[in-house]
């Protein structure tokens, strides 16, 4: 067997050129190949979130390309942890792919390590081995959403002039100031890391960068006296300038952080520069995690004060509650904020809302900006969506093939994607478009410790539910579906689709039912929670649809 | 809300009368109906297995029935652990039911049992919850291809005046004499159980009751020279009597054991009748456990010694070895004999055969004559499915509707099933035939200590293989697909799935694409694993048939 080739840069085809023998499989190869030029490592597979891939390894990539252009309309493509195992002849209505990914039993890090060394098994992450990746917009909405859930709560539907104080401004925390701002808010960012702030203004996450709480405190209310945006880095520690911002009585309107605090090694204890904590690390691993702990009780102990004077305060799915608490904090002061699932998340879930996507496969703008306008007429009269829309289009460039991800709920996905489908139908298009949605969907994961923290019904661990999601979008002719494994090793399930529209009208109705399927299953299982809106919607009585479940 | 009525037995109805919009619904609605005329405890729901269920609650079941009745062609019943919680509108090749049932994030017993009291989930044990039941026939023939296996590997096929030396008459092992005399040979079972054995003679499983070994002995010999099958119980402890024989230099043909050694506190110590136990295991749970686990070091010892003088010993999923090593005896004595999947059983896997059965809908013994014969007919010539149905149609009961399981590979399902719908489009049956399978199959589980032991890649715990088997199935066009935990909790993922028969060409289509996918997936995750038979098979070189995948 010679070598398999090592692409070190793979663009997604554009145009109307088909490779494969239908749209269905041509559009999923496009959805591969877009992952792989969205991806920060193409050369190892590595699409984002460190370890996540879209094959498992180059031979496997090749055979799946391969698979995927011999494909023929009533087949499907089985796909095991980033491999393809089989091809099975079923039918015209059945999913081009099926995969599942990650799935260990009694799962942990160091079984996981062991199985991908013996090549059998791959990390999902999301929307990585499912060949859903569109780029940082995603992460910038899911933070967008949990702001306007707070606007809606508390500000009357408006952040202008409002000042959010966060921390940590790495990765995926780079992103809240963006999203502040696109609320017309002002955003305090405090991270200990000079170097990463800078980076964050190279590429205008970040406005100013200052040295001082002082210093950014009278920015902070300069603008927002003015009603302009402005994010603001500050170099420092959070349970240091925390602390000191509480004790000079200065009051933000939101606050989060976004520290590592998951990984205590990774969170950077009070007194250190980065580099200083580097060192430190690396000389007495015991006596930095004690010094992190202790920090970030100081830091959650802040932001308890805070949220005592009647401050909107949240985890934002960082962990920190749980870290204090099993560093010894008494369980009652750990969590006395709440998580941003439970607080302002679940609600739209109850309505069928979440990440959904779709992705312009002709790679031509105007199919956005069509879609753009077309999911404006859709959803008119919804403020999240036209709120949205409007501010994404005019903040967010285009990453790969044009892509779009929209919190829709139940109802409007189906009116949008029936739309879609009409408008390729009558030559409006100039390709397929696909629509999938990320992980953190109403009805599509588990998590006890995030997504699915806190039931009403304490069902907080039964994972029923995302396998009915996917043997139902599969019941419901989705065109790829999913099971995965993610996140803490062995503790969360979730499920992946991807539904086509290519003009035709078997699209319409398969896209009639996975539609329906993928996000009312969602609903369901939050009415059987015990959830009122949810029950609201599944009665036909929702705010967005008066279709019933 | 009235209380629901509790059905204290509950018969399948028989008959060509429809009670629902089809004979696809009608078909699992009688499943249902037949799990629970063959329930132990039907009045709890309870089919089988200790807790096993087939509907959360009476309220659940009434619903279950109800929305059967109700559901149209194109719907599909989703069913969360034995509860309906919702009809979505599919499509008419789509299933009529999808469940999932017992899956629990980071599952163990006590969480099982508190989310149980929440009425949140219920126990599925194998064929309970996706109405699959069909009364003690399963668990024969799972002894009597193992023992075929054995006959195969070692005795020239023919067991006859062979002697089979084990222990344990409980419910599950209680089977083991039968399915020895099935091969025309001796058994000689050891319980500490006087009554036990003496409830297994009234029954026609025993034939013998002896208080010494050297009686059974004797009798077995004389009936292997004979050679008359014959089925002997001593009443006596399995370490004491194992260790007896083998001084005085016995030798059986085979040796394995079914006493409940998953559960030390069952298992009963040397010294001591099952009274004795009972009134010891109340008094002091700690000196039991510490005699019982030096009982049962003492009987595998007894069993290694066999083995190591060439005789057929083996492990018959009782946890023997696993037990015997946590309680102290060094790994490599622990795991001298094999397990029976891993010895026995894989290779049957690796053709893709497994507890396939099927079920007749009209209720007419005549039918099952008729598949009987169909089945032979069509797998002329595989020795192993000639003598089973031969043996099973002799000696086995019909249980509430007619069933048989039967062994059968990869390409004899399908051939099978689409025979069978050609009988009842011709009108040669009275009533559809619905194919279902135990778990213990091919590609539908993974159990890391039982199915999926020892795999030649190491993926032992790989828990990819079910959800695609489910996924695929559902995408082959099944009629009910279920993903269940089981076993051991948070250990075991399988999923099942029933398939059905009416004679139209809808499903000839139909069963054409998921007698396929079903064993086929699982032909191809043992081809994965680099097991030459079942690469053979995928590459269309098996026995069975030659058809690739
Ligand atoms: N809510 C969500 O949907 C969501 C999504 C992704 C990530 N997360 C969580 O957000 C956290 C951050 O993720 P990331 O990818 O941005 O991490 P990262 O490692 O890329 O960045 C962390 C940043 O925090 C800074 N930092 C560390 N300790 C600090 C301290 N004591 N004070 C001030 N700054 C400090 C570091 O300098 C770094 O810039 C993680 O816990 C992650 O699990 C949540
Ligand atoms: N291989 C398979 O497919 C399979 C299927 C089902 C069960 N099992 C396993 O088989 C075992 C038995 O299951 P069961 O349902 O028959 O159990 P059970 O509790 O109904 O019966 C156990 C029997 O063993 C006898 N016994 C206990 N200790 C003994 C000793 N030291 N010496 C002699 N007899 C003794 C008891 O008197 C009792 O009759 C379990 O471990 C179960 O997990 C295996």
């Amino acid at each position: 067997m010679s070598k398999p080739e090592i692409l070190y840069e793979v663009k997604a085809q554009r145009g109307p050129t088909l490779r494969c023998k239908g749209w269905r499989q041509e559009t999923i190869l496009r959805m591969l190949e877009n992952n792989m030029e969205n991806a920060e490592k193409p050369e190892e597979l590595v699409i984002y979130g460190g370890i996540g891939k879209c094959a498992r390894n180059w031979e496997s990539y090749h055979a799946i390309v391969k698979s995927l252009k011999e494909l023929e309309d009533d087949e499907t493509l089985v796909v095991q942890s980033g491999m393809p195992v089989a091809i099975f002849k079923t039918h015209k209505l059945a999913p081009t792919v099926v995969m599942a990914t990650t799935n260990i039993m009694k799962a942990d890090w160091e079984t996981f390590y062991d199985l991908q060394d013996k090549n059998l098994t791959m990390f999902a992450q999301y929307t990585a081995a499912p060949w859903e990746y569109i780029g940082t917009q995603g992460v910038i909405q899911g933070t967008f959403e949990t702001l306007s859930a707070i606007a809606i709560k508390k500000f009357n539907n408006d952040l202008t002039g409002k000042i959010y104080l966060t921390a940590g401004a790495g990765g995926m925390g780079g992103n809240q100031s963006w999203a502040m701002k696109m609320h017309g808010g002002v955003a305090i960012v405090v991270d200990a890391d000079e170097k990463i702030i800078k980076r964050r203004m190279q590429k205008n996450y970040m406005d100013k960068i200052v040295y001082s709480l002082d210093e950014a405190i009278a920015m902070a209310k300069e603008a927002s006296a003015k009603k302009e945006p402005l994010a603001i880095g500050v170099v420092g520690n959070a349970a240091d300038l925390f602390e000191e911002a509480y004790k000079k009585g200065f009051m933000p309107d939101i606050i989060s952080e976004m520290c590592p605090c998951h990984d205590p090694i990774s969170y950077i204890p009070s007194g250190y520069t980065a580099e200083e904590a580097e060192e430190f690390r690396k000389r007495d691993r015991k006596g930095y995690l004690e010094a992190a702990r202790e920090t970030m009780k100081r830091q959650l102990r802040a932001m308890n004060a805070y949220f005592h004077k009647g401050v909107e305060v949240f985890e934002y799915g960082t962990s920190i509650r749980k870290e204090c608490r099993d560093a010894g904090m008494p369980e009652e002061e750990a969590m006395t904020i709440p998580g941003f699932v439970a607080e302002y998340i679940r609600p739209l879930f109850c309505e069928g809302r979440g990440p959904f996507r779709w992705t312009c496969i002709s790679g031509d703008p105007e199919d956005l900006r069509k879609t753009d306008d077309l999911a404006l007429e859709i959803c008119k009269g919804d403020p999240l969506v036209e709120r949205w829309i409007k501010l994404a289009r005019k903040h967010l460039p285009i990453e790969a093939l044009p892509a779009r991800i929209c919190y829709m709920g139940f109802g409007q996905r189906k009116r949008f994607a029936l739309a879609v489908n009409e408008l390729i139908k009558k030559g409006e298009l100039s390709g397929p478009v696909a629509f999938s949605r990320d992980n953190l969907d109403s009805g599509s994961i588990v998590n006890p410790t995030f997504e699915s923290e806190n039931m009403k019904d304490g069902g907080d661990l039964i994972s029923d539910w995302p396998y009915l999601n996917a043997l139902l979008n599969c019941a419901g002719m989705c065109d790829l579906i999913a099971i995965q494994a993610n996140y803490s090793m062995g503790e969360a399930v979730h499920t992946g689709v991807t539904m086509i529209a290519d003009g035709t009208d078997e699209a319409t109705f398969r896209l009639e039912a996975c539609m329906t399927t993928d996000s009312g299953i969602g609903v369901v299982r939050h009415a059987q929670a015990g959830y009122e809106i949810a029950r609201d919607v599944a009665n036909g009585k929702g705010k967005l649809t008066n279709e019933s479940i």
